[in-house]
């Protein structure tokens, strides 16, 4: 009796040792199933997630083309933190708000490391063009991503316009003075900001050295200049960059060529007020996702001529764009896209926002230093008003005996951007906000110290 | 007896399954530790994965960068071939060899995929520069994987020389043009190149326009000329295109400055005789792994103002090259420097020669086409003698009525690059020897049709 209980029982345990069997193994084949198999790509998978996994205390980042140690990657250190994971503050470290590397974005594309990261095969369009059909150097998919992306923010109009593919904006801003000014003129054309400008303007028209084009400073003097004819190129930003004004152009009429620069012209830094719909206008991907390293920029152009000129500079200047970069932008934009923009924007908007509200309200307490007014707007693309958020503080000295503001700043251990850079007045410095948080919470730091010092002087 | 028996075969089968189990956890786990597990960049590779597994016959590929159709994305056609996979071969397609597309190497690259793919990351390097501390714009490993490639190749002495890159050779020829020529003299700087030349040389040095320089055409008839004075700037492409010939420096003395373009001095194209050891020396990615497509390009420079004014050009031009392109470099850089670069110059090399005596075997029953002679050479690299394997054949038109070569090319519904582009003779014509294998078939067949006339012709 107690055997045929016991075999009753070891026919039990053998009946669920049996179910369990076939539960493993059909679990084992799920898994496989759910985990799809990589094969080639998975030893760069494998790579890029282990180098990401390194720890750098959030004040750092390891690379896959970093200098490794002994073999390992490891971490390269944000400004002014140190050692082996960057979890060491540097002392005395300068606060540098000079460049305008716009990283205040990069915590957004690790926040969406799935949909933002892209494989790149050994064999990806490793020829010249995009197809032995066309002619073409660009990535139809990319231009139509662009577009759409107008659309859905509202800031441009591209109905009826070609686009360009260039380095940044840095080259299309070459292009288009080459495409514009006149190729047999007798007098060369002449090329003109409004003072305070982007450097560039003025440094490559000087560099090209060319017979075409010639460069005259300040757009407003050189119109009332009495020797003036021929053609004209202003280089217009807007918002502008510094003071994140909206600008329109000084000079008008048949012979007067505008090149608009709206690599500012985004949710982040401005309201959108409307659809800019100009004849040349240029944007870059640097202000846009933040990927300054990529190179991408884009023009969007309305007459035929110019546009094949532009492609002609683009042509001999460097053939065409990396293919390496488009494939990634085209990932970049497509994360952009979704919700119609909003998670990107708002993040980006949010955080810029913020700066500007913080360091508006250290400069609020000072008499020494005043910060550039910027007015609340309808921003079409929110949907409401929206208070500033500039990619730039604009900072003018008002102290008589402080005509040098940079080396006001300086004192104070701040790097800024000198406005003689901007063509403009000794008296005021550009501090960018657009870099990374650690960046501006140093930054604050010491505006907030020295401004400090400032009432108690005036306490003393 | 029988249920003991039975007890006995049940417990048995019972052990069985249970140690099956345990077997099966194991397996799993093992499976699971093995599988390594992917998070963030998974999604990416399996993309990746899935488009490059869609079949094209062999006669094309799909890209993740690729038009979709309804949403998948489907094949991208070879020349010549058609239909949704790729296999249908387009009637009375013509031969284009017209340009210098290298993808005669994609192969090679597809054969590794797994070491030549790369994860791109979001936030990859978004910043203008690689370090926060130097103001670098270039990947210190990529440069150090360029020093050691040309050391194991022995083609060009890097050794107290800077490097720039460059979005392919031309870019960095614009600003070697720029840095070579003087700011402040009365007159120009010549350049000038021996025919027949690559003609980008001419087009870019006239496009510009500059007050600083100004094409002034072949080498010697310039030499000859009694008005020459000031500074020279002669292009030397060695081995040259189109005819693979090595090329010495017309012009010599203390004004003549010399860019040595060496793109085709690798050893799938040309036997290693020399570490090329100039002052000026330029090659491109496009040559040498076949990513035209990338747009990357570097210069070793002796003197450390030249490369200053080079560096000033690319910071005013284009500010910098593409992250995303320096990381993929340098991950296909590392194959091709594993064994000591054996793998790729040898399936490079086996291909180029091959064709060479596939092309030179179809013209040599032609009385009305001649092929330029090249002879065999010690190489250093493979340390032997390797026969010619040019990238181009330099076609000449014997017969005195066929003095457009191209038009009597063009009758056999062959498309080469005539010899007037390379400021030549209209009797030349360069046929590309480095596209895909489809497209060399496809020229070779119409070569034998075309020369099997001819002496039809002739017994006629």
């Amino acid at each position: 009796m107690a055997k045929i209980h016991g075999f009753n029982i070891a026919i039990g345990f053998l009946l669920i040792s049996v179910v369990i069997n076939f539960f493993l193994v059909y679990n084992h084949f799920a898994y496989r199933v759910a985990n799809q198999e990589l094969s080639w790509s998975k030893e760069a998978a494998l790579e890029a997630e282990a180098v990401a996994s390194i720890s750098c205390s959030g004040h750092g980042k390891a690379y896959i083309d970093g200098v490794p140690f002994e073999g390992v990657p490891v971490c390269e250190c944000n400004s002014c933190y140190g050692g082996k994971d960057c979890s060491q503050v540097l002392p005395d470290c300068p606060a540098d708000a000079d460049s305008g590397d716009p990283l205040f974005l990069e915590p957004f594309w690790v926040q969406h490391a799935a949909s933002s990261a892209v494989v790149v095969a050994g064999w990806h369009r490793m020829s010249y063009r995009f197809s032995s059909n066309d002619k073409s150097s660009i990535t139809v998919e990319l231009e139509k991503c662009i577009r759409e992306l107008h659309a859905v923010i509202g800031n441009a109009k591209t109905d009826g316009r070609y686009m360009v593919f260039g380095a940044g904006s840095t080259q299309l801003l070459n292009a288009a003075i080459y495409a514009l000014s006149p190729e047999d003129s007798p007098s060369p054309a002449s090329v003109v900001a409004s003072i305070p400008f982007y450097p560039v303007y003025k440094l490559e028209t000087e560099f090209y050295n060319s017979v075409q084009f010639k460069w005259q400073g300040e757009a407003s003097l050189w119109k009332n200049r009495s020797d003036t004819s021929g053609t004209s190129i202003e280089f217009v930003t807007s918002p502008n960059n510094p003071d994140g004004k909206f600008r329109k152009p000084v000079l008008t009429g048949p012979s007067a060529k505008t090149i608009y620069d709206h690599a500012y012209y985004w949710p982040h830094f401005s309201a959108i007020t409307s659809a800019a719909d100009e004849d040349l206008m240029i944007f870059t991907l640097s202000k846009l996702t933040g990927h300054a390293g990529s190179r991408l920029g884009w023009a969007l152009v309305k007459d035929e001529k110019v546009y094949t000129r532009m492609q002609m500079f683009m042509s001999l200047n460097t053939l065409a764009q990396s293919h390496d970069t488009q494939l990634r932008t085209l990932k970049l934009l497509k994360v952009v896209l979704k919700e119609r923009g909003r998670k990107m924007f708002e993040f980006s908007y949010k955080t810029m926002r913020e700066r500007w509200e913080r360091i508006s309200k250290s400069f609020s307490s000072s008499k020494r230093f005043s910060l550039q007014k910027l007015e609340p707007q309808y921003c079409t693309y929110f949907k409401n008003v929206t208070g500033p958020s500039p990619a730039y503080a604009w900072i003018k000295c008002e102290r008589e005996e402080d005509e040098e503001c940079t080396a006001v700043l300086q004192t104070a251990n701040i790097i800024g951007r000198g406005g003689i850079v901007f063509c403009g007045d000794t008296r005021y410095v550009r501090l960018s906000l657009i870099k990374r948080q650690d960046d501006f919470e140093l930054l604050l730091q010491r505006i907030d110290a020295m401004i400090s010092k400032e009432s108690g002087a005036a306490y003393m």
